[in-house]
């Protein structure tokens, strides 16, 4: 069983409208040295695989095929070493 | 300029619909080993401050009156480096 930690993030040319109402409302609350934010999703992913090179591989084609999408988003990982199964 | 990169996460009890949704997508494209996805919020901020213990006490401020709810979210948060400002 490995953990993989998986951030997608926009294209740094392309436009986070999520991120400009965020800015917006940390400068409302007073948060004035805030200058950028740029929003991204962050997935926790438990792989059952025989070892490392497979799970990596796994998370590499989810990525590709559901988890990002090639136009505007890239995607970095990080896998864990063999976790114990949550609940 | 620091570089903040907040995680926002669900708190392990709260139900996930959006992770199941995803689990259940990958397994009919056929990852049949995926166990469990846990879906998170991913964020860059820039904030200008004058030292690092500065900015990290703005970013927590700010994690806990807008970016997290508390009440079914955790948070964490680690700080770059003074970086170059973006665009």
């Amino acid at each position: 069983m490995f953990l993989a930690r998986v951030y997608v993030t926009l294209k740094p040319a392309v436009n986070d409208p999520q991120g400009l109402t965020i800015l917006g409302g940390l400068h409302t609350l007073g948060f004035a040295s805030v200058e950028q934010v740029r929003m991204g999703k962050y997935l926790e992913i438990r792989v059952d695989a025989p070892d490392a090179d497979a799970a990596r591989a796994q998370v590499e084609a989810m990525c590709r095929k559901l988890l990002a999408n090639p136009v505007i988003e890239e995607f970095r990982f990080e896998l864990d070493a063999p976790a114990p199964a949550a609940g």
